[in-house]
Formats: structure tokens, C-alpha cells, sequence
């Protein structure tokens, strides 16, 4: 079922894969036994074109409501993040609002904070505020991982260069099986998408396409 | 400025105390420069004599109050915890709602896991919903704490053997100066409280009586 | 399988346990599917009976090989801890060392901290060098239990009322479930040993009888 | 004292750095008052250039000793990190050797995973075997850092695009103060490299020059 990352993805850095390989780098993990379904910071911040951080990332939408659907038919746990702050937000801390001070625009309860509706969230799958690029730095995902058995995390949303590579590195270090569906993940700047996406595959998670994903979870 | 535990105590684990001192255990740590203050769980689930897991602690409310009072007027940093799940406890786990159901009660947004009005917190004051006993396990308090230059923290609220000793336990695994007015903490069981009171002592933070705890704030 | 803890242990904390009950805690886990062994802390340091912290856990000691043997006999990962310090004790740090002065005594590579040579440690089964009670703090312990599809911890070893408590805790957070066979975890104060597994049973881990966890591994 | 990163950079990455800026990201944190120093992976496999892993890194060890000569004139805490394994791999676990299968060539008391000798490490300066890339993962090295009162991590050694950046990403998650001098930093790829520098000084720390780095030390 898997494919390996050059079949899946364009040439443009295959030069780069190369090195990687030749270094020992890019290995294929495979599927565990029981994925769920990480959705990251698919909220109006990050999604509307018009926002600082904003991607128009439609097609990223599309993607991740194809994996949720699949996912939702099968049963398998999914878990949403997004990031929001208290107005003093020593949450952040102030290391973390000099270097990006974007994070200041993300008020707790605010609309930009918001998940988008299409997601359709139920309340069988937790909302967690991530308080930095990891879903689980700061967090409970990891403990909410292992008590529902889960061995594969297949990791969706934005943004490819941040939130995303940081997410996989995460569960990677945790011998986690980390899957990216790779038209599922998205990024402001093609560049980076691309770069992170090479990289996210050479370290830490076998990316993959879409339709190999979706295919997967429906065979479970 | 600090008093050994078996002066601010009572006698009666004073066998058990020399048989720890005996064995290289209760050590002084002292203060550092720069405390905060932990308030742990003083919520109505846990604050209320008719709730399963309440007590009848208006003693250590006041005297939580004594020391946010001192704390306010120089400025240290406070941080409030609860404890709240959504309704299907996925953050919470199995494993963790077979062992103790009473968590089950718990509702995120429920009147029973508000922090009690008499503490008036304020925006500046991070409330965390943590979802297990120590207050680190789970959240970005650790995070938050080094972002504001904190060595020292002083953990008051409820219950003494639960979600005290853990947090005492998890800030002093992190190297921070924990420091436990006794009359700042409380247990539904005095022989509970008692016990844990002398363990804490022993292996993880200084107990101080409020008095002394107080002074040394309003000499910082 | 399971045995309530009322029925595996003296009645001496009866009362306290039904305090326990009443409150809900106590509860029953029971076994996940996928278990390991923890070994805490069974070193010349902790195990020799004319060491400050030392006990005579020679029956503790059987039962732990006990455990092991019927383990291995099922191919079930093993990870065994120590605690060991350069002579700058930088890993353990200013606050440890003053409340715990023993922890100086712990040199790397001392004899004192070397397992002791019944437990017949195979090179499959890693050795971690722990700075605090608990096997998963400041340690690769969960990664490598997650990287093996544990689900179970079976925790032995010394001392109850220190190490053997705070990995029940760390592993409950984590949602794994954590069995403690009464016979194989020791403490040097009978007092602090009862007191500690009530408490555990009450609140991290399902407190079993030796026969009852061997059967259960012979009928993996 | 701080530089831009454009003033202390070439300009070949500037348009992706604007647009970083204009997102939001690049901030300049600025140094804390109490610095350490993380020297990551400075050991044969990583600094041979006929190591699979390896890059011809003479540069970067000079410029590596040039901190530790002035950080160990001010007394400044050091942590040296390595990558060392048993021979069964069970501390990296399955995910890892399948993604990164070159780490099983980093045996625990191989040649290949001891500290370059120029480094000329001392009794005081803890030596970390880390499981993963960053030096905070699966390790005790942000409990030494508090215990130590350290706010400012300066991180030098290889690889930029993999161990400096995730233990840049970790540091800065725990609101220290990152600080990153360009030539003491190095990988086997010069684009990656030049890539890695370029988003970590965007997301995680400020990438200064080594003269900066060493005037500021000085000056302490």
C-alpha cells in the first residue's frame, strides 16, 4: 500500500532525496494496527487567504474532509487543534510572542481561533488548544493516544513548514507510525511546502498520496 | 526564615519523620529569588463538604486567600488549576475513569469545576484545566513558569494526598523550590492529610507555616 | 482474574479504604492486552539491608524473579531502572540534593548502583539510569513502551512509598494500565509499604496478589 | 548586541525571509541573563567526513571551542550531547530504526558515538545520550537547565537541518532564549543548512554571528 515519496511526489527535489537516502535517511515505516486522524489548526487563521497567516488552502480543506469521512466511517479516534490565548498570554510566554508575534491575534474565543464548519466536529473528538507548533508539547495528546490504543497518527492540516513538520517530529519521537496524506497538508509559501514535505519524509513520517490514504483506512 | 517541619508540626508522625531523616530524606531547600503561586483544584467539586470528593476547607480557603493576597500586592505570577472533561473523557482515558470514577462528574463548563468566586482571579492569572493529578502532567505549566523566570512555587489548595503531593512531586522533579503552607492545604481525611503532609516534607517540598510563608512574601 | 484489593491484603486500612470507595477511587483496571515489566531500583543501594536506604527485600527479590521468569517465558519486554550520578550531581540538581542528600551516595558506575546479579539482565532488556523516582521522568521510557505496543505495566521492585509509587503514577497518567503484584515491591518501613499500596490501589494501578499476576502471564 | 539575521546573513535567502516577516515570524527574543551552552552531537559519526553522516565540520569545531573557551571563562553551564544505543535498538524502538536506519551504527560505547576530543569535556559537564534528535526529548537536560537557573540556551554542533533545529524548536517551546552562532553550526548539505538557519531564526532563535555570541559572553 505504500508508495515510496518520489513516486508520489513531483522531481523538483530529487536531487535532495538523494543525498538523504545515500545518508540513511527516508526509510518507509508503514501503517500500525489503529490510526487516528490529527487535524491541525484548521481554523480561520490559518485557512482564510485574507489573514497574515491565511493560505488559501480549499484544497487542503477538501483533502481533510475526505480523510475525516473515511476516518468517521471506520470509527477511528480523530483530534483537532487549534491555538488560543488568554489576552496576557503567559500561555505563550514571552520567548514565544518576540519571536512571532502573530500569535498575538489568536484570542481565546474569538472567531479566528474558530475550527472551520465544514469539519464537522463531534463531541467525540476533542478540541485541544496547543499552546506551540506540537499538538503535543503542552498537551494531553500523547496520554489521550496510548488510553485509546492508538499506534498511527495520520496527520492533516496546516501549516506544512510549521505546525505540521513539528506535529510528525513529535509523534515520530514517540514511536508513533506517522502517515501525511500530502494533499491534505498545506502551506502559505509552495517553497516551503515542498521543502518540509521532502523533509517531514526523509526524518520522521512516510508521506504519501491522498488516495492511498483514503484507501488504506477504508480497508481497515 | 525557614522552620523545620517538625517544629511548624505536630508530633505525632515524629517516629516516622526521624526515620526518614535517618535515612538521608527532609532536607532543607530553602526559597529562591523568584516565586509563583500554584492555587490547585479550589473549585466546588472538590471545595464543597456535600460533594463526593469535597471538603470542608473554608480554613484553607482563607488562608489560600492570606496568600494570594501577599502574592498580588508584589506582583509574583499565579496560576489556577481545575480539573474538566468533555462528555465522552477521551482526555481523561479508560484507564483513568475506571480507576477513579468520581472524574465522570467533571464537566468542562459545569458549575462543579469553577473556581470558587472568593479568589477572585484575574485576567493576568492562567486557569488550566488540567487533566491529571499534578498540575504539569499534560499542560504547558512548566513552560509558562520558565517563561516568567519562576525557581520557586508555592503550591496551596486541595487535596493534600491527591493533587497536591503530585504537583509538589512533578516541581520538584523540574529542580523548582517547592514551598507548602500547611494551613493553605487540605484533605477530606485528616490522617490522609497528615501522611501526605509528612511525605511531601520528606522527599519533595518544604512545609512552612502560613505565617512564615507570608512573611517571606512581604519581604521579597 | 482480577482480585478486589480488599481481598488480596489485610484488613488493617479497611477503614480507609472505604473512605477510598466511597469517594470514588479504587477502582478495577484490569490487564490491557500487551504488557511489560518495570524493575525499579533493585540495586546493592536499595536492596542491602546495612545501606541507609537499604532493605532486607530478599522476598521482594523472589518475587521479582518470579515475575521476570514467567515474563521472559512469554517473550514480554523487560526495562529495568537504576539511579546513578556524575560526581557534579548536575543531572540531579541543587533542589534534589537537599531534600534527598542520599542521592549523593549514587555514583555512576559505583557498585551500589549496579543491578543485583539474580535479576540476569539480558542485553535485550535496557537499563535506563533514572534522576528521579519515577521511571518516566527525565527518561525515554514511554517512547520505548509506545515503540513496543505496550498497554500494561507490570511495576516491581523498591521502594514502595518512593520509586515504586511515583512510575504507578506516571504510568497511570499515561493511561497504561499498571499492575502491581503485592510481593514484589518493598519498602523499608512496613508502615510507609501499607499506606503506599492503599494508596496506589486507590488511585493509579490494580494492586494484585504474586499468584494471581503469574497466572495471568502464563495465560498470555 | 543582537544583529538582524539579514545583517549577519548572505542575502540568498531574502525574499523568504521577508516573507516570514511579513507573516509575522523573525522577531529578535534578544539573550536572558543566565546563559548555558548546548554542544549537540559533536562526535565521530557526525564530524568524520567519510562517515555516512558525516561533513568535513574542522570550521565549525573551531568555532564550537571558541564558545566553550569563553563560556568556561565565565563559569557558563555546559551540556554535551551524543547518540548512543544498545545493540538491540529498543531505546530508539521500531518507527525510528525503519525511518532513520543509519542510528543503528550508533552503538553505546563505540568509538563513533564518543565526544571529539577537542571538545576537552570536563567532569562538570553533563554528557547526554540523547534517543532522538532534540536534546530536550526522552532526557533530563531541561530539569538541569532550571535546576541551574538557566533562561538562555546557546546551541552549537551538527546537524543544523536535524538535531540544532529540533533542539532549537524545544528549547524555545520552554520559553528559553535561543541563541544559534552561525559558524558554529553545520550539516552535511550546504542548502540545507541555509534553509534550516533561515527557519530556525524565523520560528525558534536568533541566529547571531559567532563574534556577537562571544563579545556577549565576554561581557557577561
Amino acid at each position: 500500500m505504500t508508495t515510496s515519496y518520489a513516486q508520489a511526489h513531483s522531481l523538483e527535489n530529487i536531487e535532495m532525496l538523494e543525498l538523504y537516502r545515500e545518508a540513511g535517511f527516508s526509510g518507509r515505516v508503514g501503517w500500525g494496527k489503529t490510526p487516528a486522524v490529527l487535524v491541525i489548526d484548521m481554523a480561520a487563521a490559518w485557512t482564510a487567504p485574507e489573514e497574515e497567516l491565511g493560505s488559501n488552502v480549499e484544497d487542503v480543506m477538501d483533502a481533510t474532509v475526505a480523510v475525516l469521512t473515511a476516518a468517521r466511517s471506520k470509527g477511528l479516534p480523530v483530534i483537532f487543534t487549534t491555538m488560543a490565548y488568554d489576552p496576557a498570554f503567559i500561555e505563550a510566554g514571552p520567548v514565544t510572542t518576540a519571536k512571532t508575534p502573530h500569535i498575538k491575534g489568536m484570542l481565546r474565543g474569538s472567531e479566528r481561533v474558530q475550527l472551520r464548519p465544514e469539519l464537522e466536529r463531534t463531541e467525540m473528538e476533542p478540541l485541544i488548544e496547543k499552546p506551540h507548533a506540537s499538538a503535543f508539547f503542552g498537551t494531553n495528546v500523547l496520554s489521550m493516544l496510548v488510553g485509546q490504543g492508538v499506534d498511527t497518527v495520520i496527520v492533516v492540516g496546516v501549516s506544512t513548514s510549521g505546525c505540521i513538520r513539528s506535529t510528525c517530529e513529535s509523534a515520530f519521537n514517540n514511536n508513533l507510525h506517522v502517515i501525511v496524506p500530502k494533499e491534505a497538508v498545506g502551506d502559505r509559501s509552495h517553497t516551503a511546502h515542498q521543502a518540509a514535505l521532502l523533509d517531514i519524509d526523509a526524518r520522521m513520517a512516510d508521506v504519501e498520496s491522498l488516495e492511498n490514504v483514503i484507501k488504506h483506512i477504508e480497508n481497515l
